[in-house]
């Protein structure tokens, strides 16, 4: 049983937006034990769409469509989908009605609104609990398409509660075993080279991934069957064995929610004091619902009066050390720490770029400093020329240093 | 001249990377002039592979393919486009010369590297300045592909240095014109119905799309072909008559990039107090390069003792009107005005869910305060029921709000 995510859109492929969907209904398909063959992104175009189906039916069972559900004139999915089908739009007084239960909170009918109650007459209707375009699942020649919004919110809650369910229901697929691992300490090729002979005596039907990301790397093993769950756990032995501490997490967690979880576990407050990080971490650590049980606060002192003013920090120290130097990290980390009164705390100071570099401090150079209680770490990692990447891997280094430093 | 962008990876098909890669991509095609017909994702899986080549060449002139080149076993892309192309692998010493060049810095050569530097036989090969994977260009039956790595930044170099500007020369493409708005204070659906006639009559080949973020809509107006930059000065009269202060921007700009410009314009500073927001004001504020001329910093009072021991919000008031509250969003903002010694600034403070709500506060709800010079504005947003959508639209309002303050 095959899948296929298809996404709608001229906006699309004209770069204006990033697909996040079809990533989220991958995982979602996978874990749920079905295999996604192909992703495709196409436009508001009726020939295209039914071309696309025509073709992608000729190779998956299951397409998984989104986006061209929208009010205005744009959209063409529901309109195209009748006629590849062959069949005509009707109004539905129950999708009127749940269209006038969404929105009754913050805004009124209009005529567009009110066309989006009309459902092509040969298919099932799934209603919309939190948005105004309803869902539509065909059978056809033993294949199902399913038609959802594209708006994130509306087609995760869409896919969890109905398109999922019906699906498992209808197919039972069997199941993938997945495991991942956080590795820290490597570059892809040194994994690799490392990790060789196990990856070459992995038995059949394994395969093993590496999926690079900031400051960290996550090795995925997997199998097709879940009859093979017994093997799956002798390999995993076998890798946690080889690689022992560079393992940081057996599972795919966001480094964030399991600083998170760790530091509620311990029962420690945490703050950040962020220069060259703007405030990344702190974004990071409270994207976890929850985080408010252990996060106080953060100063971004992004000016160097603040990191005076607000964190202490003694100005002969930040002129005689400079900004970006061991000694302002740990006044900054002490400061934070004192100021917000908690356990634990980070403090970065950097040159995330593309300027502000010198021959001395290049762009790339970040110190970062963390204190647990009485104790204090501070190191100076080089990092690379791009903004975007500096303050991600800046970010990630800086919640794998205080991790490191609780989990003593 | 159609273009095809294919990623490749089983990372992508399982959902466990979003790919942003084929997004930027599109972009810069589409202002180069050229035309995306679709965008793929595939596994790593030889046979599908070169059976995709097969598919998209039937559609379209030149493939952009990203992926698959990394040097571990996973990563088979050159090899199988050696068997589409029947040509061989063969070992180039300028590659490896660039290789040894680019890993210089942080590592040293293993053998696993070394073997990126084998390149097929019969194509142009194209050096990453950047990184170890070489880029492959092959001319074929007067269609063309180019392999390219998937590290995004690797990929944006290369694009920029060296493929689109041989694509350009060789192919020479129309231009597409297009105007990008940013309008607030409408729905998709009010927005429609309001510029309906606009729509009804815009001259042929002209097209009008909606696309809805967090808070703020863009309405991109879009026709190809040089020659008709005339008409495209008149529809965008039209337009911006019609929608008069409702258009925040007439370009396709960042908010937070728009707001420092207009910050850096008007020598002003500027602070926040976050809460509801996290620190998300802030990372949005110091992505942008050059921030630090008028971003002082932020005070993330996630917990209400870093609301009155740094912000100063008398701990009565918090009290009396409780911490999501008009009183607490005025005294916060006020606060980090004070303490950071700014010019302007934004306080956030509501409930971002899931938990957390109240009968008579909902998860949701969010007080807003910009304070600027002596004036002070505060404003209460209901906004939705999902955490990670709050916080980008609660950002998206202060941002407006602040931006709505110091240009009046």
């Amino acid at each position: 049983m095959k899948t296929a995510i298809v996404t709608i859109g001229d906006e699309i492929l004209i770069g204006q937006i990033v697909d996040t969907n079809s990533a989220w209904m991958a995982e979602k398909l996978t874990q749920a034990g079905f295999e996604v063959e192909e992703m495709l992104s196409i436009g508001d175009d009726a020939q295209q769409i039914k071309a696309t189906i025509d073709d992608v039916f000729s190779r998956v069972d299951v397409i998984l469509m989104t986006g061209g559900l929208g009010p205005t004139k744009d959209d063409i999915t529901k309109k195209t989908l009748c006629e590849y089908f062959g069949t005509t739009l009707v109004s539905d007084n129950a999708v009127l009605e749940n269209i006038k239960n969404v929105i009754s909170n913050f805004t009124t009918l209009n005529e567009l609104t009110r066309n989006q109650a009309y459902v092509p007459k040969d298919c099932t209707v799934i209603q919309n609990k939190v948005g105004t375009a309803p869902i539509t699942w065909f059978d056809h020649i033993g294949k199902v398409l399913v038609s959802m919004p594209g708006v994130p919110y509306e087609m995760r809650y869409v896919m969890e509660t109905e398109i999922l369910p019906r699906l498992q229901k209808k197919y039972d697929p069997d199941t993938y075993l997945k495991r991942v691992f956080l590795v820290r300490g490597y570059t892809e090729s040194a994994l690799a080279s490392y990790i060789a002979d196990f990856e070459d005596n992995l038995p059949e039907g394994f395969g093993l991934a590496y999926l690079p990301s900031p400051g960290l790397m996550k090795l995925r093993l997997f199998v097709r069957g879940g009859h093979r769950l017994q093997e799956m756990e002798e390999q995993v032995a076998l890798l946690t064995d080889l690689l022992g501490d560079a393992i940081i997490a057996e599972r795919d967690i966001a480094l964030e929610k399991m600083l998170g979880e760790r530091l509620f576990e311990k029962n420690l407050t945490f703050g950040t004091a962020e220069s060259c990080t703007g405030g990344n971490i702190a974004h990071l650590i409270t994207s976890v619902a929850g985080s408010s049980n252990y996060f106080k606060g953060s100063v971004v002192s992004y000016a160097n009066e603040t990191k005076t003013d607000v964190l202490h920090v003694p100005l002969d120290i930040l002129s005689r050390c400079g900004v970006v130097s061991e000694e302002v990290a740990i006044e900054m980390a002490r400061g934070v720490k004192q100021l917000l009164n908690v356990d634990c705390a980070i403090a970065t100071t950097g040159i995330a770029g593309p300027d502000g570099g010198t021959d001395l401090i290049p762009v790339g150079t970040v110190w970062i400093c963390t204190v647990y209680k009485n104790k204090t770490i501070a190191r100076k990692y080089q990092l690379g020329k791009y903004r975007e990447a500096n303050i991600m891997r800046a970010s990630t280094n800086a919640m794998l240093q205080l991790l490191e430093m609780i989990e003593e």
